[in-house]
């Protein structure tokens, strides 16, 4: 494992990004589940599942943490308080969280977003006051229109995952989990079990979570459809997409930075890939039994845990609700 | 108001069901939701919103408690430690709970289901170890073959809604509710908001906020398509349906006996009518905004408060979620 400064967050960079979105952004629960843990169960080893619900986060998703401690680190750092324009491409729960971020610090958003994101994700973000353009579902295609805003306005461009502030805030997750199975449930997590799409929440995540706590396991798991990060962590290279991304959980469709992946690669003990399948039927678990509201890449974790994908001997697991935002008239089990 | 002699039950029997079932029953957390808020509140008078989230109760729905204080109460009159046979006929979430607190008691349970009962709530039922008997969906037919169970095994029947021992422990919703409201958020609630179909939960909320605070308003919310609480409040007389039962809330389809009938009469204030489309635009608001499983039945009460149907005044109110079991195959909206 290389030293800290070579990576592009530090826990130090997390404990900064938590006193800034401190009061803005909720401190969500941490929740368990006796059915979801006696299916988790595997030949007789009990399972303890800590559920961190970043599902009830301001604007329904982790992402808000991020997004707001990029606001306000730009603005601290210019000595500014308001009127900067922040712009950025998502497919969608970052889009509401710089939205929200934005609107929250007196700034301005714009919001370049794929021509086929979901429409409850498109009325949100213009519910918070940005400005929406829309765009082709290309990674090409978002980065241009977000390099044209940028050239042609002189707003600031906030990535969804790449950017260091945004890992930080996002790693904020971690410090309260751990937190919060101590304090709560008096327990010492021996994992914490995150999705994988862009990196910026496994990253952040695994950071601060090996940082305080060395012993830990980070697992990330990311849908067998979208790769990158898998294949990535086979070849120890950064890897794009070497196929056509085909998943259900549209929020993990993106792929690792250049600051996410030395984070992964040398903080994350293993990268589990699931299927679609596991992932529906996860989050349709989640839906019945917990009768919470989790988006289908907010429930990938989960299905790593009760396809028993976990290695043996782990017993008490942090498992991160990373988003509730779903589209209700579109719900992936109707259609199969 | 007569006095409480003349009812099936009292602030004392339902502070003896709390102490009966501490410790099995989810104490259930009071959550609040800004963006409701915001619908709720009315020409510039802001609406301060807890929810009660029976929907996290076990079994998914507040039905467990009362069936859970018949079941130990019986025993405890009875000096048995287990071993009886309990019966009941349900739409549904009392059953799962007879059957889930007969089986914690290590008892039996029998439940008579209408054959179109949701098919989610008849898999949790024999998922709890009960036997399921089908019957025609009239009362009539209900009520027959639960007696012929009665009869030829000698089981006890449990009414799902005017058993006496139910209703105490349905208020005990009200007794956690108000002390919630002090103790997490420091507000003493100007009125509870309640569903009512059989009205169980009603009476027993009812009875156990005016006891506690006389100046409680207490608010019942009835489905149109079934409005025969609404009906014999207006006449002042136990009425039955009058018109054919048509709703989406089919948890409130049933009709009050004559336990619940004068506690209704005497210390709810007022029965609010809310049409399917209130019902189902309000259930979609709170699993998009709240991230919360409700079902059709559990969201009525919030219904009647976006739709600002509550007297002018009330700024503090508590809102029963009293489940969240849904069908996640034939959701509401979909067929809209």
């Amino acid at each position: 494992m290389s030293s800290t400064t070579d990576y592009a967050i530090s826990l130090a960079s997390v404990q900064a990004a938590a006193e800034r979105i401190h009061g803005f952004a909720h401190r969500t629960p941490v929740l368990t589940c006796h059915a979801l843990e006696t299916i988790a169960a595997e030949d007789g080893a009990p399972k303890r599942l800590f559920f961190k619900c970043e599902n009830f986060q301001k604007v329904g998703a982790f992402k808000y943490r991020g997004a707001l401690n990029a606001v306000k680190k730009s603005l601290q750092e210019k000595g500014e308080k308001g009127d900067t324009t922040f712009v950025t491409h998502s497919s969608g729960n970052h889009a509401q969280a710089l939205s929200l971020a934005a609107r929250d610090a007196n700034c301005k958003a714009v919001i370049v977003m794929p021509n086929n994101s979901p429409s409850v994700k498109q009325k949100a973000v213009r519910g918070y006051g940005a400005e929406v353009i829309l765009c082709k579902s290309t990674n090409e295609a978002r980065e241009k229109t977000a390099n044209d805003v940028v050239e042609t306005t002189g707003a600031q461009f906030v990535h969804p995952s790449n950017d260091p502030d945004v890992m930080s805030g996002q790693g904020t997750v971690a410090l309260e989990l751990l937190e919060q199975a101590k304090q709560e449930y008096g327990v010492e997590l021996d994992a914490i079990v995150v999705p994988i799409g862009g990196a910026g929440l496994c990253s952040g995540i695994a950071m601060a979570a090996k940082s305080i706590q060395s012993g830990i396991k980070v697992f990330a798991v990311e849908p067998t459809g979208a790769a990158d990060a898998y294949n990535s962590f086979q070849k120890r290279e950064l890897m794009g997409h070497t196929s056509r991304v085909d998943t259900v959980a549209d929020g993990l469709r993106t792929q690792l930075g250049n600051n996410n992946w030395p984070v992964v690669r040398d903080f994350v003990d293993e990268i589990i890939l699931v299927s679609d399948d596991e992932i529906v039927s996860a989050m349709k678990l989640i839906w019945e039994r917990m009768k919470l509201v989790v988006e289908s890449s907010g429930a990938v974790a989960t299905a790593a845990v009760l396809a028993h994908k976990l290695p043996a001997g782990i017993t008490n697991v942090g498992i991160v609700f990373s988003g509730g935002n779903v589209d209700l008239e579109k719900l992936p089990w109707a259609s199969a």
